[in-house]
């Protein structure tokens, strides 16, 4: 079996859930790309096995985590190792499809797929836009993966609807990325709809389902997931442009250079002065963008307050996932598998 | 509930069969739908609807032949009426992906769907841009529904294993489509995978799975669809050429502004003296080739004898979809559902 494990991992993971997710995910990209072998397209498979190698498996852990704080425990079952699987597909799908529509040059630290495919295609004529098709077509059929995959593992119910939900919410979230303005509530809408709820609240979710709770338990988890969803983006929001790209593995211009409308420049823009808007208006989404520019807006970040602005909103929302935690009806054990998952997606630095 | 019933059906399909899968694809878009304009992007939904009212129900009408083939009778069950239209749902993604892939401007009579996104965001500054991304997002959202619809249609079992190869066949051919060269071969192996499989030989056995058949029928029909899907695709190319645009709902131009690597046009070159290559290869693919360029390529493909081959190479593979037939064990009736399509599908102009 081909082995897909990567060993950037942010948040703790038990070795043992980690080792049935990689198994279940390695089974099924096996099975699958024999298909693909045999219709001439080996190259899907390898692109798609390189690029699942250097995820961060966020959305199969939560999964996990949501699991166990719903009353799973003992070793992760099949079934919910195969789900958290196919949230991973789910992600590399919507990743190499953003990577096409921001065009993107780098993620993980290598080259995005469309670049990837480019690369292999070098001598063709039309080379880049090779690239883009073929990177669209591998984002299709790890979308498709994942549904066989979720679809293999449980039968139809609460746990399906649920899924469709939160594809849709990323769809829309995209879209609404793609079109809406500037603003800071426009930016949170996003946040909540392209991430919050895909990365963190249904995945924890999924999991709870798949550990038999009851509605009360899904909701919580909800509520909880949401905040604590946002907070992560927030976070991620910060690390892509004052985190060490050593350890995001994500160049620290890229979200400057395409000018990513998230919550932090949007906060930005909102408080600037003349001088500093006109300087944001200049620079951001600039693919030129240099450090030395990359320093002066980091400058006015921090002086028009928005860096620390996006500090307290992650504070807060860590409190209020808190609070869901104090109120719920939850066991106090999977209460305190939740409460471990605040700082570790709040705080993280990766 | 919506109407999205289209007047362009090339094939015959028996009326009820035919309401009965609108009034499904109608029912699964209404509700899926609502779920899109609570997140306030019910432009996908209105876009997405407008795109599916032009479709010509190939697929859902073979899924439906391949049921009373084997056996189905009466009204068509709910079940098949679901996954028929499951097979629309995938068809439509699959050309609005096609579409970007191409930079077509035009399908079904009208503006593409990323044109229409660019039109619906006329002011953004990057209107085309977003266009292809509000594009690449909706078809996204018609693969994920195609898999919703076919598996709360049908259990897990044989029918997913054919709808998941069937699928992979199509990225396949996509890639091939777009990454091998321009041999008679090639082209003949991309209309294999990329229409073939997936126009007719997949639905036709889809439709026998639904009604029960045993693996002999089921093998019949797929022995029997592939040449004829091989045949509907030769067609296709040659009313993409030689097609009155007021049939086929396609500008006449468009598979030669392209250079689609058509079997006809492959085989022109492959026969081409030196005058006639050097032609082809100066204005096929030339995106501002016009009426008089295009009437001098109907021209060479017929003096090259291209055209009256692929005639042949047509009325070689409904000969062997016939023998298919007559060798079988189907029913009697069965056998005249089959033997009916192959005029329709190979000899029909649009």
């Amino acid at each position: 079996m081909s082995v897909l494990a990567s060993e950037n991992y942010p948040l703790d993971f038990a070795e043992a859930d980690r080792g049935a997710v990689e198994t279940e995910l390695a089974r099924f990209v096996d099975r699958r790309g024999r298909d693909l072998d045999q219709l001439g397209v080996a190259v899907f498979t390898r692109l798609l096995r390189e690029f699942l190698a250097g995820g961060k498996r966020v959305r199969p852990l939560l999964c996990c985590h949501g699991w166990r704080a719903a009353g799973g425990s003992g070793a992760l079952s099949r079934q919910v190792a195969m789900v958290a699987a196919s949230l991973e597909l789910f992600h590399a799908f919507a990743l190499v499809h953003d990577d096409i529509m921001d065009a993107s040059t780098t993620r993980r630290g290598r080259p995005t797929v469309h670049r990837a495919f480019a690369v292999q295609h070098a001598g063709h004529r039309h080379a880049e836009q090779v690239g883009v098709n073929g990177a669209l077509l591998l984002g299709d059929l790890a979308l498709g993966w994942s549904y066989d995959l979720l679809h293999d593992a449980a039968p139809p119910g609460a746990l399906w609807r649920l899924v469709e939900t939160m594809r849709t919410e990323t769809l829309a979230g995209q879209y609404l990325d793609l079109t809406t303005g500037g603003g800071v509530e426009q930016a949170l809408r996003v946040c909540r709809y392209k991430t919050a709820a895909y990365t963190v609240q249904r995945p924890l979710q999924a999991g709870a389902l798949l550990a038999g709770a009851d509605q009360a338990t899904v909701a919580a988890c909800g509520e909880f997931g949401l905040p604590l969803g946002e907070a992560f983006q927030l976070r991620d929001d910060l690390l892509g442009v004052f985190g060490c790209p050593q350890r995001t593995g994500k160049p620290v211009l890229d979200d400057l250079r395409e000018g990513k409308n998230t919550v932090l420049l949007a906060l930005a823009r909102h408080h600037a002065n003349a001088e500093q808007a006109a300087l944001l208006d200049a620079v951001v989404g600039d693919p030129t963008l240099d450090e030395e520019t990359a320093a002066w807006i980091r400058q006015v970040l921090e002086d028009t307050g928005a860096r620390s602005a996006v500090e307290d909103m992650i504070s807060h929302r860590c409190r209020a996932a808190e609070t869901v935690l104090e109120r719920s009806t939850l066991p106090l054990a999977g209460i305190a598998v939740l409460r471990g998952l605040i700082a570790k997606a709040a705080y993280r630095d990766h």
